[in-house]
C-alpha cells in the first residue's frame, strides 16, 4: 500500500530547499583538529546532501537555495550542476553574507564532531520573493530542512515554499535536522518547527528532535505514538522516529509501524548517516516500494557514506547501494 | 444563525494578545504638533482598546501581554485592572526595553497622525514561555492582533497562544491591525500574516490589510469574495473587511454578504473607530445577535469613540452605545 | 589672569555639540509618575541647555546636532532658532530615527527621577562627515557633552569636532554629562571620555563622573587635585569637579583652587542645575572675568532654572542673574 | 644617530596587540579558488605574524589578544608557545565568537587574493579590562595594528594599550594594515586611526593608507612630507610610506629621508611581506642600526616569506636574514 502517491505528469521529481555549505574535513583523522594541517573542501549541507544523493539515485532534482558572492559560492553551484541538479533556484546573496562551512573533526569512528561558521551565512538570506512557485508547481515531492527555519528570512521562504507546495500537490518531506547554532531559544525552535510540521506528509527525525519539537506538551514517557499521533492529525502519512544504535521505527497513519534490518559497515566517521539514509528512504517512496524496503534501502546507502571520507561526494547510486546490500547478505562486509 | 458558538462553561469571555501601549494626545487640537505644547496620557494599543471595549461592555476579560519596569508599564497594568480585566499573565519585562508610545496629531478631523515610538518595546518582548495555557483553557474567545506578530519573540508568543487556544477550543478573531513600523518587508509580513489567519474563525481587516496579505496571490480585482474565500477553507467562519467610507462587508462561511447602516457622528479624530468596532462587533456575536445587528453595534460604539479626545478611555457601556442608537434613530445626532 | 584666552576675531562665540532631545515633564507634580495624566514639552538635552543658556546671556551661539525628521525635530531646531541660536549645522536624519525623550518625575524637590528613551535616536547618527569645519573655524569656544561620545557614528563626530577645534584655536570645553543610557559598559565609557578630555581646556564634572574615567588609575583617595593634575599633564587649563552639597571647586593649572558662595532657592527640581551653572560659568569666563565670580555667576542661573518647570525654557539673561543675586543678598530670596 | 631607543632595563623586548586568526592557504596554486580543493591552516593576522618574525630573530615576545574556545583558538596559542611566545595575556573568548580565517588564493604569484571570515571573530572581543598593565610595563616596543581598532570592544582595548605604553614609556609601533571588513566607514576609519597614531612613535603604512586616514585634511598632492611632517607634531619619530614597486622611503622627525635597496625573489605569493619588512624593520631599530640598514634588513626578510607557501610559518630567523643577503649580493638569487 503506498501512504504517499506522486504526480507522475509532474517533470521534476524532487526538490531541497534550505541550506548549502562547505565541509571542510579533516585529511589526518582519528586526531584532535588541533593536530590536523589539511583540510578537504566538499559541498556540504544536510538538504544539499540529500539533494545530491537524490539526483546520484537517478532522479531528476533541483535545489532552492542561496550562495555567496564569492569562491565558495561559486564552488557549489558548480557542484551541483555537475551533479545534475537544476540550479535556476539557487540566487546569490549580494549582501556580503559569506558561505557557511563546517570543519570536520574525527578523534575515533565514534567521537566525531563539528566546528560550525554560521555568522551572516548566505543559506539563511533566502527571501520569499526568491522561491520560484514556477519550480515547486512541477515538482513532486519538495523536501524542507530544519536549520532553514532558524533564522529571517529564510525561516519565511520556507513558508513560502510550503504555501507553494500544498497548493500545487506536492508531497512534502520534513528532515528535522536540528542544529542549536542561530536559533534564539528553544521556545523559537519549536514553535517554528511545528507550524512547518503542520504542513508536512513525512516527517523524519531522531527521537531528541522530536523531544524539543514536545516543548509545550505532555508526552513525558516520549512516546513514538503519542507523537506520530498528533502529526496524523494535521497533513502528516509517515512519521520515521530515529533511535540511534536501536534503529528507526516509520510510523504511518494507518497505525502500523515498521522497521527494518541494518547492515554492517566499516565506520570512518558518522557524519552524512542521516542524510544519506534520507534519501535512500524518499527514493524508495517515490519507487513505491514498500515502507520497510525503503528503510533497508536508505539504511545500506547510509551505511556507504559512512565508510567514506566525504558525505555529499560519497552520494552511492542505486547500483552502489544494492550491490553493497548484496554484498552483506552474501557475508562479504563486516562492521569495523 | 450563529456563524461560531462559545462554549458557555467557560468562566472568562474574552482575552486578547499583544500590543500594550501608551498615547499621548495632544491637548491643542486642530494643529500640527510642532506647535502643541501639552500631551494627555492614556493607555493605548489596539488589543489593549478591545479589552478595555469589552470590558466596559460588560463581559469578564483578560490580557495576556508584556509591560515595561517603570512608571509606564505600571500606569498600564493599574488601568487595565481598575477596568476589571485580568492581568495575571501581564508579565513584566526586566531587559531594559521601554513602554511603546504614540503621540497624536490632530491637524483636523480628517487629518490625524501618529508619531510612534517602537525601538526596544516591552510588548514585542512577549516568550511564548509566558503565554498561560490555563488563561486560555477557560477562555471563550481568543483576539490576536497583528502587531504582536510584527518581531520575535512576541511573534512566537502569539503562535503559541493560538496553538492553546485550538487545543482548547476557543473562537478566535485576529483584527489585522497592520502597522507597518518593525516588520523588516513587505514579504515577511505576509507570511505571518497568512500563518496565523489559517488558525482563525473570525478574521476582520481592511481592503489594504487583505491586499498586502494576498502579494503572493493573485486577486488582481481584490474582490473580496476572493479573499474570503481562501480563509473560509482554512479555518474562518466570518471575514469583516472594511472598505472606508464605504462601510464594511461580513461575508460568512455559508456564502452570504452583510452590511448595516451606519450613524452620524461629530468626529473630533479617526483614532480608535477599527478598536471600538471591533470591541461592539465580537461583543455582539457573543450575545448570539445576527451579523447585521453586531455590524450597527460596533458602527455606533466607533461613533462614541471617535466623537471624544481619548480612545481607551472613551469605550462605551452597552446603555451608551445602546442610548447612541436610540438617539440618532431620533434623529438627535447629525453629522459635525 | 585669565586662564584661558579667546580669539576676539571670531564672529562665534560658543557652539555646543552633541544631544538635543525633548522633555516632557510632568505638569502635576510631588507624586510619582503613575500617577502624573498630562506633560509639557521642552527643548531639552545638556548641550542644548547650555547653548539656550548662552544665547539667553547674550553671544553669539550656534549648534552642530542632528535632529529627527518628524514634529518633534522640526520643533526642537524652531525653538533654537527663536532663540537666536543658529542651526546651520543641525542636520536632519533621514533613516527613520527618533527624537530621544525625558520624562520627568518630580515626586518632590529632592526627589526626582528622569525616564529616558535613547533608543535609535537621532542625535547620536550625527557623523562626522556632517560636522562643519567651518563653523568651527569661526568659534572662540566648543564645547562638547559626555552623551555625544555613547554611540558611533555621534563618538566619531565629537572626535572629528575637537580636531578641527584643536586645529583652529578654539577653547575646548568638557561637560562631563555621563549618563549610563547606550554606553555598553564602564571600560568603554572610561577610554572614551579619557581620549576626549586629552583634548579640552576646560573639564566640568562631578566628582563621581571623575571617578567613572580613573577606573583604570589609581586614585583611592579621590583626591580631587591628583584628579586635576591628570588632565593639566595633558590640555587643561580649568578642572571643575562638583561635590553636590559641599559645592564646587575649581582647579587650574597654576596650582590654585576656586570656590564660590552658593545663594539660596526656592527649588521646585533638580533638573538643569548643572547646565545653568555650566552656561553662567563659561559665560563668565568668556567676559574675563576671575574664577570665582564665574563660578558665582554659575550657581545663581542654576538657582534660577531650579526655582523653575522648565530647563531650557527657564534659561535666564544675564540682567536676571544679576537680579538673582542682588536679591539674594539684599536677603530678598530664602531656601525652600 | 637613534631616532628612538629603548629601555634596556625591561625584561620584554616586543609585544604585539591585535589579531589572531587562521590562514587556509591553498595547497594547489595558480589557480583560482574554486579549482582548489586542499588547504592547509596556519596561524596568520599581521600583528601575530610580525609576532612570530620578531620571535624567529631571536627577540623576547609576548602577545596582547584573544582566542576563540575552540579547536582553532587552541591551535593558535599552541603555535604562539612553540614559537617562544609569552601567551599569558591571550585570552579566551567564552561567548561563542569564532577564529578569524583567511582563505587564500594564488592565481599567479601577483594575483593573489584573501577570502576573509570576520564575522564575530574572537579577535575583535578582546576588552580594555582584559590588557594586562603588568606586561606592558616590562615591554620596551608595543605593536599596535589597524585592524584591531575596526570594532568595540577591541577598538578600546588598543586604546588603554596605548595609555599603559605611554605611561610606562615603551617605544610604540603602529603597522596601519588597514582592511575593510569590519569597519563602518571610511568616515569612522579615519577618526580612529588618526587617534591612535597621535600616540605612536613609529608609524608604517602604504600610501593608501595614510590617504585613507588625510580623507579630512588638506593634501592634494599626496606628499609624504605633509603626511609624515602631521605625526611629527604629535608623537612620531619616524614614518614609513611605503610606495608599493617604487619602495618604501623612511622620513624622521630630523627632516631626513630615508631609503633602502631591494632586493630579488623568486616569488610564490605576495602575501606576509609587509608583515616581515615589519619584523625585519622593527628588530632593525631594536639593534640600533641605523634606518637604511633596518630597511634593507626587512626587504631581504620580505623576499624570503614571499618565496615560501606560508606567511607565520616563513618567518626567518637572522641568520637566514643575513644569508639570504649574501646570497643576493653574490649574485646567487635573481628574480623570478
Amino acid at each position: 500500500m503506498a501512504y504517499v502517491s506522486f504526480d507522475s505528469a509532474k517533470k521534476t521529481d524532487f526538490v531541497a530547499v534550505g541550506r548549502l555549505c562547505i565541509d571542510l574535513n579533516a585529511n589526518e583523522i582519528n586526531r584532535p583538529m588541533e593536530e590536523t594541517t589539511t583540510f578537504t573542501k566538499y559541498v556540504g549541507g544536510s538538504p544539499a546532501n540529500i539533494c545530491i544523493g537524490m539526483s546520484r539515485l537517478g532522479l531528476q532534482t533541483g535545489f532552492i537555495g542561496k550562495v555567496a558572492d564569492d569562491q565558495m559560492g561559486r564552488f557549489i553551484t558548480r557542484y551541483l550542476e555537475a551533479n545534475g541538479i537544476e540550479t535556476s533556484n539557487v540566487t546569490t546573496d549580494r549582501t556580503g553574507a559569506v558561505t557557511g562551512l563546517a570543519f570536520t573533526e574525527i578523534k575515533s569512528p565514534t567521537d566525531c564532531s563539528i566546528l560550525m561558521y554560521r555568522d551572516n551565512v548566505a543559506d539563511l538570506k533566502l527571501e520569499p520573493t526568491e522561491v520560484s512557485e514556477e519550480l515547486i508547481s512541477r515538482t513532486k515531492m519538495l523536501l524542507i530542512s530544519g536549520t532553514a527555519l532558524a533564522q529571517s528570512p529564510s525561516r519565511e521562504a520556507v513558508f513560502q515554499a510550503l504555501d507553494y507546495a500544498k497548493k500545487h500537490g506536492a508531497v512534502i518531506a520534513f528532515d528535522l535536522d536540528y542544529r542549536p547554532y542561530t536559533w534564539v531559544s528553544d521556545a523559537e525552535t519549536a514553535v517554528y518547527y511545528n507550524l512547518a510540521a503542520e504542513k508536512c506528509d513525512i516527517i523524519i527525525g531522531t527521537r531528541e528532535e522530536f523531544d524539543m519539537m514536545e516543548q509545550f506538551e505532555r508526552n513525558p514517557e516520549r512516546d513514538d505514538r503519542i507523537t506520530a499521533a498528533k502529526w496524523f492529525d494535521y497533513s502528516a502519512e509517515i512519521v520515521v522516529i530515529k533511535h540511534g544504535k536501536e534503529g528507526s521505527i516509520a510510523y504511518t497513519k494507518d497505525g502500523a509501524s515498521h522497521r527494518a534490518d541494518s547492515y554492517p559497515a566499516k565506520v570512518i566517521k558518522t557524519f552524512g548517516a542521516g542524510d544519506s539514509y534520507a534519501a535512500g528512504f524518499l527514493y524508495g517512496l517515490m519507487q513505491g516500494w514498500d515502507i520497510s524496503r525503503c528503510m533497508s534501502f536508505g539504511s545500506a546507502a547510509a551505511c556507504i557514506v559512512i565508510s567514506s571520507h566525504s558525505c555529499s561526494d560519497a552520494m552511492p547510486t542505486s547500483e552502489q547501494v544494492n550491490d553493497y546490500i548484496a554484498r552483506c547478505e552474501r557475508g562479504e562486509i563486516t562492521a569495523s
